[in-house]
């Protein structure tokens, strides 16, 4: 265990055992299959609403293929500065989209505010076809900072978003861990809050890889499946995605693996929190935690094996100083136990 | 069995099996674990050179990044008219290289001839700026009409095409029944043959989702690293690759899973030139076989649940006659004999 | 006179003069002028119907923007193999269109018929999303090989066309000579014979930077304006394109300096008709003559300062022999009777 | 007079006469004629070393090609928050480049600093392939807020630039108004202060449509050649665009010009100044005055004819307030005059 990252957890046991079950037979490729088309089915259960839901096999492409469909390649797309699509994607919605634009913004602990936006958007009034209008305005739930945004929060964001002419768009990574930690229901975090398309992440939260790209308004997905094919995404052997999310989504298995994830970064933050010398930089709402630790210590953890992240904030003087911890479905209470003591230790 | 395509026979045991081992522990993501590296090294000893190896889901995306950094994006692609980057990747090699043309050529059994790309070349003598130069030439080994190119064939073409200024990229989807069925090396059949970049693919011979794109010169592969990334293609839980294929290279497994699918073809191909109406199409050289039938047998075959894909060749006036069958590693010579039995019986 | 191009033949006096007219006061800039709002309104007068017209500078920009505006990046254009968007634009469209696909079509002459684009589209029968479905029919009027497309033909061609779900362009270079040879309205060689979008251009025929993109299906224009300004296509001092058109459309200018070059054509090709031993290539129908000269003459012709395009169809045998020679609004009979002295001396 | 743009001016005699002395004969198109090669050649003498130069037609234009050879399509350049390239090219720079990300970054008067640029790219450490690695440093000369870089600021900024990896791009739409004003040479402002690509403007003072990319080093502008047909920019009768440049250069009129645009500026900058209630916003260091006028003075000014435009300033609490008046080489004494009396009066 490194708290390095959930990508760095491997598979849960059952969505291993699921793929070696959907290995039986011939069966029609590309989706075709029955297994695929019963688990999209199934996302309309869990979401409690007509849907469209397509699979991919990583978080990038989920949020680039839905951004390209949601924006026109002459406009922008409103992000947070430290959003993984700006910061951790190596230009790639800029790629999908055919060269839209990014709006970087500002706001505390990876989170937009409407305040924020607006003052960002003031900045850019209606003079076609000179400026890039505004499209669309993409959230991350839970954030990169670890945080979440309440119900309350994003309804107001997505009433601001949507009376601005702009689609929401939420990069939904760790869609999982926000809703366990929430308790709210998949529906209520989602296109009742105001979310337009939900990139629904399953790869960090012990699938291999399966990403679930869901449009709340069928007609808006139009074209999805033709960018899906011509950016590469579209997986011959598709039933071996459907089948983690088949075994994901039963008996609530995504949402158990989150709760665990969860619990687990919030006892490690409570212990470091009791820790002389160790602040807290963000509210720990997700399975990451963030904090500064005094001078050397980081350095002395990684000796010992632990990959910290030093996170960084654009403009941010104490960059450099802010370590990244994540948790995972496998980690133990041992695990942070051990890791709590050793900081202790060497403090 | 359906003989429908070589993607529908799901994944070897031994595959299956090497994804649940490569499950333990936490290991870095983004192919920085140890078997990713491990396994990269295996294709250098497989392919008897030093080279540069690089890991994706699909052959789309294959096909695609490894022709975006052969090209600039206002240069031309020369391929057969019926390869799979020409007619089934939803302009995808246009999405990937920002925009480079393809420019597709005839020949009989899918096979290009030296004399068919001069003679396209012919039509485009340089002068820049007004015309695409020509920067690429793509070969499909073995090839979408079931043929193979000979190592005297593949060198006479790459001369040519080097001597023309232009690198030689192979999609290689079945590379692996074109080595088997050649009994020649995979280095006979690609470097040493005059090959630049090689799609080596693994998903349609019996793997899950996994391809590889190998640079027979590492400085030709700059920038793919960046370009896999930015395209979504870069799998954070990259071991899962990895282990496929480390199962894949190991004992021959990629050999001997080719081996029996292009048997099951020659036994198939054999079988149905022997039936009195049906004509055999082109030479059957790896796991694919396309046929003639009678009128009225096609579709009664269908009906009794094989999926004859119906050829289509660009501009080909017996259009719709032509039936596609593909074997597997999962086909039995029962099955063959079934069916055979079958078509005799409906003849 | 060189009969090289019509590009090199400079502008009309009328076209200079309305440059300098169109110089007086501060007027807003970006196509906002009054002028500009005038010219426009005078294409919905001279092709009698209600349109949408944007000016650019270059026919390059006006094709790539209109087929950027009628495709989808992942559908395919159907065009002739020699045309422009073809051969001349280094991959122009492609990269306008953010990687739309072209399929380029044989035909004598320049010219595409229903059967061969029949022809070429049963090679891609509707698999979505495998093959890039075709969009877009672009013809090209008057040809590149100096040839025309009648009414009737246009009528099939864009029947056909609008039948099988495709929109139809028309690369208008040389329009002008089209409707000055036919003697039809511009009206009938375009909306009333079926073309959605016409580029028309003002720039081979006598003005400086001159080109119009008309959309008879205003609807169809929708975005036209931000591709334009995004692509660098918008100019600031639009007015003067706008005093450009002002002066072309005024008087039947247009009309007049397009007769004047087709004049010359047909004069031209009388009389290398009447010479032993040149054969006439292509239907002199524009104000362009192709012919196959005794060997070693056009070298002489070259030498004698005459700069003659040596015409290379793809995959014809006869490469190199063919001899394009342009002429132009500003070629006299003089001229021409010069030229074919030569000719005569030389044979 | 409106003071709106430079861009309302429309063209200086000198530049409409050469333009009609241009029109002599047939020469070669796309730039093979000598007057463009003769004026590429006196770019040389201007800058007094050698480079490489390629005209367009448009500043937009300009600067997405410049840039499209200086940045792969995944890296990430560096600009103002306010500058051309972010605000006005409608995602221009994205689309030239094939999807590189723009990084904006506030900076005072429309300035860049090199703590600024320090502190954005702290964000962005090294880890490919993750994040967009900075790949250009974009500046504006003289900057869209009326003010000059320096020669010290110039090589401070692109030492900075150099050392961190990073090309430096000079958008100089009005570079001409910074080399008059500031009295040094273009070489001085250009590459002895380290710039490598200078986009060198002509359109807004006192041409019709002429740009100019200069490259310092000529091995950087490999390519840009394809790329200007493939966007549409290669003009075919280059020869007025030559001409345009021809007259500008000679004796000193782009200086002349720029320095009448910029002495109007400074008078009407100084008599605002002396105006109770009106602020000046940034010091006018070329041909922009930007000043706050008492609240319901810029609405009357417009009533009166005096076309202000409102800048704004992306997150600025004072957006709206500030109004923008540009001079041009028409703008005379008698005009600054008549409108200074005109604010007088209805303060």
């Amino acid at each position: 265990m490194t708290f390095a990252s959930d990508n760095w957890a491997g598979a849960a046991p059952e969505i291993i055992a699921a793929i070696a079950d959907a290995n039986e037979g011939a069966v029609p490729a590309y989706g075709g299959d029955d297994l695929t088309k019963r688990v999209e089915r199934r996302f309309a259960e869990i979401f409690d609403c007509d849907l469209s839901v397509f699979f991919v096999a990583t978080g990038g492409a989920a949020n680039g293929l839905a951004l390209s469909v949601m924006t026109p390649p002459y406009a922008m797309v409103l992000c947070h500065e430290e959003s993984h699509i700006q910061m951790d994607e190596c230009a790639g919605p800029e790629f999908f989209t055919g060269g839209a634009k990014l709006l970087p913004i500002a706001g505390a602990g990876g989170k937009l505010t409407v305040d924020a936006i607006s003052k960002a958007l003031s900045g850019f009034p209606e003079r076609p076809p000179h400026g890039a209008p505004a499209s669309v305005l993409s959230l991350t739930q839970g954030t990169e900072c670890g945080t979440r945004y309440s119900v309350d929060e994003l309804k107001s964001l997505t009433k601001f978003a949507h009376d601005a002419g702009l689609l929401v768009h939420v990069d939904g990574a760790r869609f999982a861990n926000a809703v366990a930690a929430s308790g709210k229901s998949p529906a209520d975090l989602s296109w009742r809050s105001g979310v337009d398309v939900l990139c629904f992440g399953g790869t960090k939260n012990g699938c291999i890889a399966a990403e679930a790209v869901v449009f709340f308004d069928k007609d808006k997905a139009h074209d999805f499946e033709m960018r899906r094919k011509r950016a590469g995404h579209l997986l011959s052997k598709m039933r071996f995605i459907a089948a983690q999310f088949d075994a994901y989504l039963t008996d609530d298995l995504w949402l158990r693996l989150a709760g665990q994830a969860n619990q687990m970064a919030a006892k490690l933050s409570a212990g470091l929190a009791a820790i002389d010398g160790v602040a807290i930089s963000y509210p720990t709402e997700i399975n990451e935690v963030f904090a500064c630790f005094p001078d050397g210590i980081a350095e002395k953890l990684r000796a010992e094996g632990y990959w910290l992240y030093p996170w960084i904030t654009p403009g941010d003087p104490a960059n450099g100083k802010m370590s990244r911890m994540i948790t995972s479905f496998r980690t133990t209470d041992e695990e942070v136990e051990t890791y709590l003591d050793l900081v202790r230790r060497l403090i």
